[in-house]
């Protein structure tokens, strides 16, 4: 079947990929949607970086981002939709035909495999790919498959915004307005937070803020967004070097950082900033599955609208050329893949 | 009077010090104990760059530091316990002879004063001093004023083990301990932590830690902490460059850091390291006023024993060459000044 993978930094289409076979408690689904992730475009680029800081980096029980092989081919795509096609033996799955999404992680008789990057493990650009029955989540509501595909990263913004424990009442100040920090601004206004601040340099990026409901978005060209709001939470989701220490240097006393961008590079930080204004920072990478179902459900029943997200479509055949568009991101928000 | 002044970077005996005069709601007091605080050290040596970075700094009502000058004398001591000598005019104050404490602030009509660097309030380095009547504690259960001056820095450790939240069964490590580590320690014991690890350098610390009630001590020289320990809550109180990033690197997915150290210096540190375990940092600086009233009452109440921390005592003439003696750890923990 066919399959976009990455080869040496690009991907590139393959028709040779082996038809997957769904095992005990699996389920073989054709992919309907997947949207491209910035991770997705950061691994294409620095994926032998990722690799490396796996590598070095202690305390993540499954974390086998160092095992993978660069040199092979490598499956990407974790924000997927799909429809039901099989099931492997004994398994109680949804009946073929079902729209489903699952968090993107497989279960096997060795473990948990991620869904994310993979030598072995399908992702979401191909044709079909397999399933964990026990984590399919059926898409209700006659709910647009491409829609349906959002849920992944949605799920990204509703844990951030989980994490940073806000209240409805305090402000909150989104740094950076790609998908992530989009997906913030959406799980912002969907707890209630009554004062959203957004910004980016990006015209288009500050009007899609204001479409999934910022109140006030500020051009950081114009000036620091610091001498505008005076955030109780901040969420980082720029994800560029720099950008940390900048806002432990601005942020008012107490402020709580949400960092929700994922920088590879060595950053320099003024530990002193956050010390004397007592600041607390917290990481956040992905979300559980209360969290995953509750972004399915907020999609589903209308709460949230990501259809101004989707700004592109392409087919496996064109994946590497939308790859190369996504360098450029004031032109795009989230393109789906539709094999 | 006399008074121990930061002059040029380093700490000289004055006796030309004016008289402080007690204002409205002011009390003059003698000092009777002044801990030396690290902090202090630091300062005498790197005052110029907390006064160039609290300039750059924004979000930070009261901060200060800025408005230091150098090129003038300096009054150091945040560490206090004081005999209360006389009060101002229309000032409900304790009885003359009451020895007291007090959070390091001097209420004035033009806002609050931090007794801790400061060009026109003096601190604890003096003879006599300032405090505010309304923030003065007395010291209960005739404990000795030595050990009462010890109430601020306590607090410092009560206030980091209370922002970590930390459960009484999860595993705490503390890197580094010094006074502030040593704080900790005590207060996670004081909390009924059950599974507190200590690690330092230096034998006589490792030793204080042990009195100090850490369940484990090692020695980072014979091999990672982290190889030894998987804690919940790292206390990051060593405040040296790279020692955040080390944290981040090989602490477990989920841990929540407590940076008690105050690092000056630019440090750099990989963000993915902390996005990928979902770490959060805590960074923590000084207590509440309830918090510091906690300190005392646990102290004087013989909860918390103080007593192995004084590892030294000079008079105003020996601020100077302790501070000297101080740069070399292994031979000191907490070193009192009494005028």
């Amino acid at each position: 079947m066919r399959a976009a993978v990455l080869r040496d930094g690009r991907m590139v289409l393959r028709d040779d990929v082996a038809e997957p076979v769904p095992g005990p408690g699996q389920v073989l689904v054709g992919v309907k949607a997947c949207g491209i992730c910035g991770s997705d475009l950061h691994f294409a680029q620095h994926g032998h970086k990722m690799v490396e800081l796996s590598a070095e980096m202690k305390g993540l029980p499954g974390g086998d981002g160092a095992r993978l092989d660069l040199s092979r081919d490598v499956f990407l795509g974790h924000e997927f939709s799909a429809e039901v096609l099989d099931a492997g033996p004994d398994t109680d799955a949804p009946a073929p035909g079902t729209i489903v999404t699952s968090v993107p992680a497989l279960l096997t008789a060795t473990g948990v495999e991620p869904i994310v990057f993979s030598n072995t493990t399908i992702g979401g650009y191909a044709e079909r790919m397999l399933l964990s029955a026990p984590l399919l989540l059926p898409v209700p509501n006659g709910l647009d498959p491409r829609h349906a595909a959002l849920t992944e990263p949605m799920a990204v913004g509703l844990h951030a915004v989980n994490k940073s424990a806000i209240e409805r009442g305090e402000t909150a100040l989104v740094l950076g307005c790609g998908p992530v920090g989009l997906a913030i601004v959406a799980a912002l206004r969907h707890r209630g937070v009554e004062h959203v601040v957004a910004a980016d340099f990006s015209p288009k990026r500050r009007q899609l803020a204001d479409t999934m409901g910022a109140d006030e978005i500020l051009d950081p060209a114009q000036g620091s967004p610091f001498d505008t709001a005076t955030p109780a939470v901040v969420f980082e989701a720029v994800g560029m070097p720099g950008i940390i220490n900048d806002v432990l240097r601005q942020a008012p006393a107490g402020c709580r950082v949400v960092v929700a961008g994922v920088c590879m590079e060595p950053d320099t930080v003024v530990p002193f900033f956050g010390s004397a204004k007592e600041i607390s920072v917290h990481f956040v990478f992905a979300y559980d599955f209360t969290e995953f179902g509750e972004s399915l459900r907020a999609i589903a029943e209308g709460e949230i609208d990501v259809a101004p997200l989707i700004t592109g479509e392409v087919d496996l055949a064109g994946v590497g050329a939308a790859f190369d568009e996504l360098a450029h991101p004031d032109q795009h928000c989230k393109v789906l893949v539709a094999p």
